[in-house]
């Protein structure tokens, strides 16, 4: 039976503020992105997270991201590619800490906001990403888009790249994402959503806006949980996996 | 053959800025406390540092602070105790990954500035201290001054505690420093700190402003680096302690 | 016919994060404590914000807090005194330039969480407070605790001060706040805080926990916004003080 | 008789970390770049700096920068342009506090770092530059590179703008710098960088790497405090333009 692996970012307060509903997403999720405090996330809600995540099996990623909390790491920054390895590699550690005291451990890494979209196109910043994974651990996976930049060069480094797919999002035909500010780029009908998550899951495919077929072979499909609607639509796409026959797994375990 | 660590502050320049000559210091001590960029210290100086350090098989340690760039970490916070314990434990596992990608690890874990100074004196945050070092790994040693509360509290819950003294500051009867607003807090006589850094390791005594004998069992010696002088002085005080037969070597090894 | 001031504190997000309904409560205060982006607030929001406060005629007043975002300004830092004063200064000045591109001005400072705490007890940061104000305009009320430390501080040193009342919380006969922690802290019954409010408002009266009468003459109430209750909460004081005969407006105009 | 200004970056330190020799280029300069606490300085620095400027009748200028301490504002940033707007506001405003207390203003405005060489060159940041000088106050100055992009903006929003000098920095053709890379891009012989910076203020003109002589009109150039020769070679370049016949002056006036 085919397995297929959901997972959302969490912990993305910092402090005093708030992001989501952790809690009912790390009942519907396999695998926990945690953001590592660079853009968002501060020591004790990572280590809320992870106690939460190993107590229910579900793997814990390193949601690595810009040093930009005012920008939320939505804002690509230039930086030296040295250092941005370099800061890659700090969360990483400071993560596997809060794992390690849970009795987990860092499991993959996943780029958060404008670190996975430039790192999708730009050689440079893919580069720095890799040259992190494989210096901590080069046998933690990479999660991040089929076809990307960043997926050819983890793979030609000898790094494991488990696609991922975005059900209520619109795809242009070349399998990148429709920009947010596009009609049609965020999908919101719980049917179409739950579709087109198993259409991924099973055959690696999603119809485009151009109504174009587009092979997407994805390993784990990304849901929300910043809204009390992004978190019923979460357990629908689990719900409708589950009825297709899949099982709902992470794509490495949790500890 | 008796044997007595040195060790020094490293990494506590921050982007641009520098602070310090961790180079020069690298060749004199056998353990280097590293910043881990909560008070100073950015991921790539750790990474640097670290390299630097196992490349010389000196030791590392972590040397974590408060959340206070600002204030270089020796400003007293009034910290929820469970959140110190939670930032410290970030600091010990981002270094940890630039020791782990160094081919070395974290051997130990020293406070800074205030929190040195509060948990010395205060039961909680020392208590918050010892209770990231135990959460993370009860083997690590714990190093900080002989007869505090932090070291009291460390070895009540089944911590290693090594004793650290300073041979270049004065000390008062009760085996606390001297503040530095007063006369004699710091000693600037290369001969003088050479024979009170021998008596401290070979005695574990150091004589004190009023006169007393204070007896101060320590495992490591702190020197600084922060002038040229310093380093001079640093210098001076492995030489003197080599002369006095005694090994300078970590009281852990760096692998 | 006497006059009431109804103040809140706004902008308190941070980018990506909000916190409270300012919208809602521009539409009841007549004062409104902007955090200035140390322990909360940013550009975006003060710019926000003070045109919203001009636009409905609503006094501005600098919200100064600890540089803590990660604490929220709630830990007491133990500052050095003139570090303190010019963090103060340069958050006045910060909010000051989003009020005269909105065309309208800082009326007036109130310290914010630990700050408001500790000068309310400590003669240094109380100092530090009033250097500030001082420093930057000798005609600029402070907004703080009758009876207070800073209070009395503050006057000594020629300032205006306003008296604060908090309808919602409880009392001690010293006239201090009952901690959270303790039962009765916070009143949740609006017939009850309305009933409060204007005895402070019309008598400068208040009934402690232990059935004694404080005297504290204030010259504006504090009402929150953190939840959809709270602001209920404070439009149903404003309506109170209202029918009770009170006027209620700003005790500095807004520009 | 023609007038020059000198200008330098100043307060660049933050917290415990210093950079440059602050007092001794104030002996030198007659306009001041002051950071803002957003790419560096603090608000004790800002605040010395400000009171030993106005002291010397040095010009007060607000070096608005990136939020970026860890990169020092080098790193260029995809901001939302508003949201740049609102930083570059917010510096402002912070530096007019010190000034105020000072007894000075803030006289002019110069982007920093990534800023300044994005502004130069995309009519995006250069708009955002613009729009939060205009609307702070019109009549403020703007310092940058003659025949830049931000030049350009800021005449055709009816902003002063003052063209800027590099005497100890190699020129394209083009009139931009050579990148720091590239062999001749930064000049360390006093005798050329003074016949340099005396041709640029008397004429008008420099000679670019290519040997062409680029039009350049310059009313204020650029000197550097980071090493004792920097500020050697910065009084070298003010007595050179003494002798030449220039009047060295600010071009706004402190107060």
């Amino acid at each position: 039976m085919p397995s297929i692996d959901l997972n959302a970012d969490l912990g993305e307060g910092f402090g005093r503020w708030t992001l989501g509903d952790d809690e009912a997403l790390l009942d519907i999720v396999t695998s926990a992105n945690v953001a590592c405090g660079f853009h968002a996330g501060d020591p004790s809600t990572m280590r809320r997270i992870c106690a939460a995540a190993v107590q229910r099996s579900v793997t814990i990623g390193a949601q690595v991201g810009y040093r930009d909390l005012a920008g939320f790491g939505r804002r690509r920054i230039d930086y030296d590619l040295d250092e941005l390895r370099d800061d890659i590699l700090y969360q990483i550690g400071a993560l596997e800490a809060f794992c390690r005291v849970a009795g987990g451990r860092v499991g993959y890494v996943k780029p958060h906001g404008a670190l996975y979209n430039t790192a999708a196109v730009e050689e440079g910043q893919a580069g720095a990403v890799v040259a992190a994974v494989r210096a901590y651990d080069e046998r933690l996976p990479l999660l991040c888009q089929p076809g990307s930049t960043l997926a050819r060069v983890a793979v030609e480094a000898g790094l494991t790249v488990v696609g991922e797919g975005f059900a209520d999002r619109g795809y242009r035909g070349d399998g990148t994402l429709m920009p947010r500010s596009v009609a049609g780029a965020v999908l919101y009908d719980a049917d179409v959503v739950v579709e087109r998550a198993v259409r991924m899951a099973v055959d690696g495919e999603v119809v485009a806006g151009d109504g174009s077929v587009v092979t997407a072979p994805v390993g784990s499909i990304c849901v929300h949980g910043d809204t009390a609607g992004a978190v019923r639509l979460a357990g629908r796409v689990r719900a409708g996996l589950t009825a297709a026959g899949l099982v709902v797994g992470p794509f490495v375990t949790a500890a």
